[in-house]
């Protein structure tokens, strides 16, 4: 059984700069891109948390709401929300700043999951998270719920058996 | 009002070899690393359709079953599947293959969603999607249902106004 | 003694989208870019045909006619066009688009050939090329051409022995 | 009328390092990627000949004899050997080195024509080639017998006008 | 004459995950690589201060002691020490980390310099910074002698004029 | 006891074209990038006096003072100063070109220093240098002073017995 860890112990900052190949022939930076750079800190965050290899198991729905430009910095924090098993969720916030004019804005947020795995690619236990403030509480709980779509989604649960996720789309 | 397109119209096929910089310590291609090629594919497939320039605005729940390793082949298949005023779903399907070993797998599904702008990023009308064989028409018919679950965790669509999601949490 | 594969199987579309970097300061494709893109979407139609890790042992005179513009979409389509023994021959053809113009157009076309070889970098027999189509019997037809004057180039046949080149330079 | 300048004028030294994103799973150099590096080098020397922009014209058959290895040292040393109108041709040549093992190779050699073009991308005169030593002198020469089957293999010449390649293949 | 600001606000963290790209033939992070993520971490810092595009002015000696192997998480913490005018020196500390191995070292300190400038890429002065803690107030006093350092070196000042400097090497 | 090897051994050209991702918003050269670039230049030299597996030991204090610009062509010329049982200097020039323009001019130049390393990453020794030049017999010279400068530096070293330093700041 392995000691539980602290949600705070597998935050990670990543920073990056909107380059030239980045960006579309709006200048603006593409979606994939930032998928890339999102799941590498979400797995160094997943790293963090079980002191393991880990491999990308999926992410959620991601939307792009704003334009992020050829020169803006890019600021990624990710956090383990909740552990299952060998399976570990992590939340992950994205800022994109445009330092000299002065505007920073808040541009997407994503939940991805990584299965830590052995030198041989076998799927292997890791710690129980503790959530300690109300932030890191919420998503414990809803880690569930997120956990239901994905398995319904993925086809692996009948959606009249996710409880959790049912809940949401019923009337009193 | 502009002629509606054939699906077929907006086909595309992209292929890449995993390089030694796509892989992780495992020696398999990374989860973001795909998700920015497939954002690549799908946004050729929905400039096809649209004759426009196209920015992400979503990627759904994307889920990872099967390494692909370093050295293998990866297919990817784009299709427009449905548009909705300025914007249209991409459903991408994706196999990797290991070609001196004869293996060819279905590794990934995914649906993508983009904008189609003018020269200042404003968007802008895109024809309609006539859907053909069955398939098409099954991708078009249930395109809505996934528009709603993308509207609802966005915060955009109150759950209990998403008729059509709503339909698969009911039991009878 | 290998079965003999049909051309068909062997064929491979690429897609690439011209990114910053691969641009001179006009804003074309770099001439060396496409090269490389082309040797991996041949190289990949090498693989297919013989099943093995293949080396790239030659590119016939390559011309580029047409500016390819930033943004642009590079298709490429490869196809094996015959086999001698170890070595695959490999046709290329190479169009460029720009989608919100509606400009579709034929760039490039090449002759790779490649050798087969095991995991000692050996070279190994592969499978003879059925052609079937009369494009594809045309190609199978002029490979021997081709290879004449790889060998006359490459200082390993003499110009007088390479009949089948030579007779296109002899008058009645 | 511009004033002619010599071949060494346009002499270039370029050494790249092979990284592991540069080669097959033989960890050797893959070929495309030695024809980009080589287009650029090749490039350099026209650009210094011509004082202009300069864009790839052709590329003549080249041939990869031996492996290049991870972690090798290459060198390409570029040098252009004629100028017609706007266009000039630039023999490059190739040495790979393992430098840990003390062993060196001439790996390959080849010859690209480049454009030279004002800001509008249109062909404008470049100065003519002032040959010193015999090997430029040879290469020189020469120049216009692989200008003839450049020609006749764009379609551009019929094979029974090329009479300097012609005389290649014919007899006493 | 403008605001001055504190150290705290141009704290930059950066993360980067070592790639096969980024390593030697031993399979370690090479100097060059590490260097280059260490001015865009810096110049991001600098530029928060400034609200500024900055232009790398100098880098001051950097040692690499410890090798940092592929796969390894580096973590980059930069902050403004002090500024002159139109340049701020920024200190940056290098971590790496094998996390699977539990294992984290300090592996790099250094200095680097920006100038901040206008769009026209002239000198624009920035302004002066507030140190607050004793770190940063050390950092703020020795600032004179390291600058005092790459004046003589660039051969801008006389060695026998640099008196903050001097003092170090004399004896009482 | 190694045979000793002549400075000249030891050059090595490298050229680069600035391409788009290497710039930054006023499409000037990032100086992270060109550390890199000289990274890479000064180890092939240090690997060709040592035939040796080489590794980055330190850089000294690098100033920029010119701005490069995209499309420019960077030309390096690093050569070994003198050898210090495993350890080597290396000095590097760099020059700028903007080719249309006919603007050349000198840009950098630095010391780096390397250690020769075997297969297990352990230093091993290496040949000394043999300067013949009156410019080697200064660098030669000089690297002691530096050498102490660099130990100064990395707190390995009292400023008061770096004896060729201390010269420097003393009156008579």
């Amino acid at each position: 059984m392995l000691k539980p860890k602290f949600a705070y112990e597998s935050e990670v900052t990543m920073t990056e700069m909107v380059l030239p190949n980045d960006t579309n022939t709006l200048n603006n930076l593409m979606g994939g891109r930032l998928l890339h750079w999102m799941d590498i800190c979400a797995a160094i965050s997943a790293q963090k948390h079980s002191n393991r290899i880990v491999v990308t198991a999926s992410v959620d729905n991601v939307s792009f709401s704003e334009p992020i430009k050829l020169g803006n910095i890019v600021t990624m924090k990710a956090k383990v929300t909740r552990a299952f098993n060998s399976s570990m969720e992590v939340y992950i916030e994205v800022w994109a700043e445009d330092i000299p004019a002065g505007r920073r804005m808040s541009t997407n947020r994503a939940f991805y999951t990584f299965v830590a795995v052995d030198q041989n690619g076998r799927p292997i236990e890791v710690p129980e998270l503790k959530a300690e403030t109300d932030e890191e509480k919420d998503l414990y709980a809803s880690a569930l719920r997120r956990r239901q779509l994905r398995l319904v989604l993925a086809g692996r649960m009948n959606p009249q058996d996710a409880t959790e996720l049912k809940a949401l789309f019923e009337m009193e």
